[in-house]
């Protein structure tokens, strides 16, 4: 049977002791969450997931959604009662407005217990994570009444949202959509098309389903330049925002998938559906990806939240199953054969995990605060930097944390051996699931390419040159302390393959944009390398300071935070060369091959 | 629609061009297959894997295997049908000793039509695949009697074999196992015992199984020196050869399983079960190990082929899937979008597959040629030399092949973006498929123990020194051509690499073998990328050979695979400078975590 628990200490570990906290205590709602309270959400949130949300993650992957002749669609046993206890702990309005009936607490609290959720049930807390991302929209986007029409039933979680872009020709490229919207004269529009890949398109978990769909309004310009953002209710609103009658819009069908099956994607089918559009017209892109930030970071938490509960099932086996004997001699000698815990090639997959979750958990708080920061700072040159080390940080989450989620989830159930194939113990799903985060909210490719050709560049590079000088000032500031210089070394090596990748594209891309197209994979690993580094870096010398000060109290969890760093630095981080090397090899030999001899 | 088309042409050129196939005319089987009839075998092999195995693979995979109330096992539909034109064909037989029907040819042959057989439909290849392994055993250790009783029937394919060694709570370690046998006092033994993960144990499509059984015979010394090697028929044979009265086995259930649900993966009970000794009592594994070390390649062979197949489906999708523009500017104006195979990130993945498969495929055919050598040659030298060089290569091809196969399918997903989630194109059955092959036969954790603890050293270490010597020596004789010194000068680099970790080993893992242990997967790894690099120094050479003789018929191809080649050698090879930093970090990071921190 598999097992989840959330990891509350490393969490407090990371917000608490690396990150300090408190100093943050100037932003709106840091005060409202003191250390104290911070404490107690956590632990709430981990106990729903431990014994609510994950008690349903296999059965959920068994049994899937159901979608009748009457086009209703039946969520797995015990996902609307699920549901509704994650409405009542009030988890939808978390970090949101108060003034829509949010609580307002710190965006990084909302992110650290996404993880523990999506550890728990990853298809489950696709239905409020998608919500989560049409509020953004509607509140960056929508006028005063859409706001307040909304807003409220989705905090509440009595109403959730859905992204629609994709259709069946168009995934990436949304200048080719076709979804098509008339003026009415009234205000409102005409949406008519089909839109496909819909995560929670269609359900029974709410009383209405809030649609933001990208179409194009009649005699618009083609290309991205012409489409625009529409909010299409499931059920049309009445003017005492009681829900009304059906609006034209339903779920064709529920695609049979790989994983994630106790999520209904549907294939959603508008005829004439009455849409209002948000934002302005023919600037739907924009308003999109407010959603789309968003939602991939919320992907990219997903990649951490599978490694991390993968990891703790295949421990947990390595620990139980006897194989063997260790190679220095019987471990258990009282046994017939030791623990697999004892050999080495199973503690390199052990720990190889274990060293990206602590330190990708690091990572997605850090750049929580970071978000914190950009949306609540008064500081308007303060919120500009963070929103912008925002934007160079997005593609690296997204794209290093699902690609290595996936294959965390891949090593984790190796450890498993047949038993790992086989449905019961839970890892095929593990590794069904969280494939998906390789692909949607944009397949990492894309994510490479943004990071490349419009993260990098953008204001001069300035983001990216943060980023070094911080990394950078890391080192040189501790590699003379003796019990760091070991760290440092290992991070200004990868550092320097980074910059020096850097220079790279600035030398040879320009020209040739191919060059960067043809390293952009290896660029965002070994940024993503560089940062997980980083995070290491920083909690070792937090690990130091805190053995120093004599907390006894955590001394294993503070020394094993120190061996698993060193296991970081010396097994991970020269993957830099390899990534570097490739990227310097330029865009020639994987150009070369003319399309007809593939 | 999924589609596949088996790679004869490249089978020839590595056959005929690369490895001079004619020159191998001196051993047994060989002259009766002269380049002509080699080719016409290929295409009909050709033929049935596209046009009989293949259209099953997709329904197969739907349907699954069913166990009836009776406790007999319907395989999905088609497979009989398509299992009685194999047995017609011949296949089983093809490389099999004519005293028992076989027809005798090269080993080579059979391992590159069971590429395409497995390309088509892995599925439905283990059928026959598991046989195979039950034969070689049968025919290494069975007696007179045995042979005559067993492979004649086995050859013609009206019985199939099957490979018992796992239990619930032994699969690595085999010293575990409680299946007993009592001897009967008539040369039978009655097995009981219960064997879990039974590839094609129970199934609709022979006359009979023929189970061999690995079991500890009453009194036998615990641990491994006491298991031994049973034929446990599913009906008893009568003196005639007839089948006769069922035995005590029976399937007790179908696995529920990731992947391969055409196979029909058994929990066999076994009941007072007649079984016959083969080979020596107490010399079970040595026995078996015939069995497995044929079953490897076979595994190995597996990994290529869903690579294969994959590679094919990923291409044809990313010539027709028009998404984007070239970064360079349209590459097809008339059209809304560029078709996504001008994006230098989709052909990463394109090119990092192709070029797996075309050295992967070249580096089975050279594998087989030598275990043709070692069973056919009327050298005993030379058989013994070719023997250790198998020996050495074999959990290289079953761990690499199959780690590389797996990602493979994975990167091919990846190019169909969200459409490769779902089951409709078949590409999630790659990844699902494929995930097994890194498991089974010995987990590839195991794989890469056995190459460093027990295939370097063996004999001193002669088969590795004969394998630098190898590809040294090719490096040597090719570094002053011009044409070629780009090629060696990586191979060479990467040469040097595993050279240096070889002897760190020697140098570091006697004394301390857990060092073996922590740097045995990224050994398996660099010694995999040295011998598919060596395999794209011979393409490489060859190409360029053919193309100075004029060879425009193939001028395309030839160009294609020096294309191929540079990009293997710039891409890929860099990989093995992390590998080799990796080995020589030792193990002491990987061993320092207390048991109770994880």
């Amino acid at each position: 049977m598999p097992a989840y628990r959330a990891p509350v200490e490393d969490t407090l570990f990371v917000l608490n002791d690396v990150f300090k906290y408190e100093r943050y205590n100037n932003l709106p709602g840091f005060s409202d969450a003191s250390p104290d309270i911070v404490e107690a959400v956590l632990r709430e949130a981990a106990r729903m997931a431990e014994e609510v949300f994950f008690p349903l993650n296999q059965s959920g992957d068994r049994e899937g959604c159901t979608r009748n002749d009457d086009g209703s669609v039946t969520t797995p046993k015990g996902f609307r009662e699920a549901f509704e206890q994650y409405k009542e702990a009030g988890w939808m309005g978390l970090a949101f407005d108060p003034e829509y009936g949010g609580q307002g607490l710190p965006y990084v609290l909302h992110s650290a217990i996404g993880e523990y959720f999506s550890s728990a049930n990853m298809a489950f807390a696709m239905y409020p994570g998608l919500t989560q991302g049409a509020m953004a929209a509607i509140r960056e986007h929508g006028n005063d009444k859409q706001k307040q029409t909304f807003l409220p039933k989705m905090v509440e979680g009595r109403w959730t949202g859905t992204m629609n872009l994709t259709e069946p020709h168009c995934g990436t490229d949304l200048g080719l959509l076709r979804t098509k919207a008339v003026p009415q004269g009234d205000g409102s529009y005409r949406i008519s098309g089909q839109k496909i890949f819909i995560s929670a398109g269609e359900h029974d978990m709410s009383e209405n389903i809030i649609h933001l769909v990208l179409a194009r309004i009649e005699g618009a310009p083609e290309g991205t330049k012409g489409i625009s953002l529409f909010i299409v209710p499931k059920f049309l609103v009445n003017e005492d925002g009681s829900v009304g009658e059906r609006n034209g819009v339903t779920c064709g069908s529920i695609e049979e998938k790989m994983g994630i099956h106790a999520n209904s994607t549907c294939v959603m089918n508008y005829d004439d559906a009455t849409g209002y559009l948000i934002g302005e017209e023919n600037k739907g892109l924009r308003a999109m990806f407010v959603m789309m930030n968003e939602a991939r970071l919320g992907v990219g938490l997903q990649g951490l939240s599978i490694s991390e509960v993968a990891y703790q099932n295949a421990v947990a086996y390595a620990k139980e199953r006897i194989q063997g004997r260790a190679l220095t001699g019987p471990a258990a000698p009282d046994r017939k054969a030791d623990p697999i815990i004892v050999h080495p090639d199973v503690r390199r997959n052990l720990m190889t995990i274990r060293a990206f979750n602590e330190a990708g958990r690091a990572f997605l708080i850090w750049a929580a605060l970071k978000s914190d920061v950009a949306h609540r700072s008064d500081n308007a040159e303060e919120r500009e930097l963070s929103q912008e080390m925002m934007g160079l940080l997005t593609p690296v989450i997204k794209g290093v944390l699902t690609d290595k989620g996936f294959e965390h989830a891949v090593m984790a159930q190796q450890v498993f051996g047949g038993h790992g194939y086989i449905e019961e113990h839970g890892m095929s799903q593990y590794v069904r699931d969280a494939r998906i985060t390789m692909i949607y909210e944009g397949a990492n490719g894309i994510q490479a390419l943004d990071l490349v050709g419009r993260k990098l560049p953008m204001n001069g590079g300035r983001a990216v040159q943060a980023f070094f000088k911080e990394v950078g000032e890391f080192c040189e500031e501790n590699r003379n302390d003796e019990s760091m210089s070991f760290f440092t070394k290992h991070l200004k090596k990868g550092l320097n393959d980074l910059q020096q990748a850097t220079m790279w594209f600035v030398q040879n891309a320009m020209a040739k944009p191919d060059n960067a197209g043809a390293g952009s994979h290896d660029y965002m690993h070994l940024f993503g390398l560089v940062t997980l580094g980083y995070m290491w870096g920083l909690q070792a010398k937090t690990a130091q300071e805190r053995l120093a000060a004599g907390d006894e109290a955590r001394k294993a969890f503070l020394e094993a935070k120190l061996a698993t760093a060193r296991f970081f630095m010396e097994r991970i981080m020269p993957e830099t060369s390899a990534h570097l090397a490739r990227i310097s090899a330029g865009a020639d030999s994987m150009m070369a091959l003319p399309e007809d001899s593939f």
